[in-house]
């Protein structure tokens, strides 16, 4: 379903212009208009979905089955040394439009890309109970 | 096909130890022992690939649409207020274990990750171009 004033939706459906690099039945495949780096890549479902928690698992396979060939495809084109894929879910992770998409960043010497966190400390027995906890909605 | 000396092979198939959330012929699911926040997860296929460069089609989309399921559930039990979900490829992306493996990182108000690029400026005859020719390989 498409949802009105989704600036993805109307790109994903054509009626707003993108620079698309593929396209099939579920999703379209463009690129960054404010890239990131060389050939930064979007994978945008057709179906509006507005975060991870909304995305439904079948089409999130598909999603990122092309993102293997759209990957494999730039790095063959653009021989990047490097690449993050990143898909930010809310507005504290840094999504901006609120209809998911999947980022490929191509890496290259010397880019402004920066994708790093400070490595804490986990509580070994906090964690095994959080585990079995979350493991079992899977 | 298990790659000698290679950790995560060892962890995916439980020959290391982890704090593993979920497991399936396929995957490992475990919490990141230096978490960048809490619930900080990996999922990682027990075959082994170094990258999304090598990464099977089939068993890249198998992992997506596991991570939708984990996304799901880390949200309903830690009550993050957001998500990352990155893949780090290449030493220049910041990819340390070089077997594939998927961050969810939980985000919540004051954490210390840092997820950013800054948006650059694209020549639309030459990303036209290079749709082109990227599309020709998906």
């Amino acid at each position: 379903m498409q949802k009105e004033d989704c600036i993805f939706c109307k790109i994903a459906k054509g009626e707003i212009p993108s620079t698309t690099v593929y396209e099939n039945e579920d999703f379209r495949v463009i690129f960054d208009i404010a890239p990131a780096s060389k050939g930064h890549t979007l994978i945008i479902p057709k179906q509006h979905y507005a975060d991870i928690f909304d995305m439904d698992a079948q089409i999130g396979g598909r999603l990122f089955s092309l993102a293997t060939a759209v990957a494999k495809s730039l790095k063959k084109e653009l021989n990047c040394e490097g690449m993050n894929i990143v898909q930010n879910n809310g507005l504290i992770a840094g999504q901006t439009v609120f209809h998911f998409h999947l980022h490929l960043i191509p890496r290259y010497t010397g880019d402004t890309v920066n994708i790093k966190w400070n490595p804490g400390e986990a509580n070994q027995e906090e964690l095994k109970e959080l585990a079995s906890i979350v493991g079992k909605n899977i």
